[in-house]
């Protein structure tokens, strides 16, 4: 399969650093995190997530919603019991409070969104299982 | 003057419309916004704003503060008593509660930029007198 590893028009914020230690084992694949606003004044995490070609979290939830800007690459997103939205440069995903779902990267493609945590005063995400090789598969064929 | 007319590289996001009726009262030269986020419940208004060359706001303020992410071209941004900041994509600026500022394109440049309305419970942004051509032109000679 032919992967776009050109990630010249990806990279407009900081790639950041691979995730490893616990926050690894969230993911399926390689990722990069960069948070890009941390100030709690601001009461608005904001960060730069970049995935491997067929990287994605396990499925998960946030109390208080997120908001994903698509920046770069092609990838997907999919709530639980939906089908899979692609997604591409400036598109922008609306994830309310509780609804589990996951997102990451196309087959042959790197990806890259800006990630916006909404309401963080209702407290951290909750990770679920991981997204299966059967589950992703079915996306993309 | 050479201008980088060419916007294929900025717009990710939607250009939206040219600022039109009472707000454009408070930008010199034309500007186009789309608002990418306004559900309440995520309480994160989120936009994407497109000045063209030598385009700017007026001084202004946010009680709440307000997040910048530079997507395209090149621009700036100028806190009250301080010395420009040139802007290119990548980067990240954090704009405190009350803090008098604005921000705009270069005098050669199309400039891009997200915007986050942090704490929007705090109130509307409060606008101040225009950036007079004496002012911008110091920035960038």
């Amino acid at each position: 399969m032919m992967v776009n590893n050109d990630l010249s028009e990806s990279i407009i914020f900081p790639k950041g650093n691979k995730v490893e230690g616990p926050l690894a084992s969230v993911f399926t694949g390689d990722a990069w995190v960069e948070m890009l606003v941390t100030d709690e004044k601001f009461n608005c995490p904001v960060y730069n997530v970049t995935f491997e070609p067929r990287g994605r979290n396990n499925w998960h939830s946030h109390p208080g919603g997120q908001i994903l800007l698509v920046t770069g690459g092609r990838g997907w997103y999919q709530e639980d019991g939906k089908p899979g939205r692609e997604l591409k440069p400036g598109d922008v995903v609306k994830i309310p409070s509780n609804v589990k779902h996951w997102h990451g990267a196309a087959k042959d493609s790197w990806f890259t969104h800006l990630g916006i945590t909404t309401n963080p005063e209702k407290g951290d995400a909750k990770w679920f299982e991981t997204v299966t090789d059967e589950e992703y598969n079915k996306l993309d064929s």
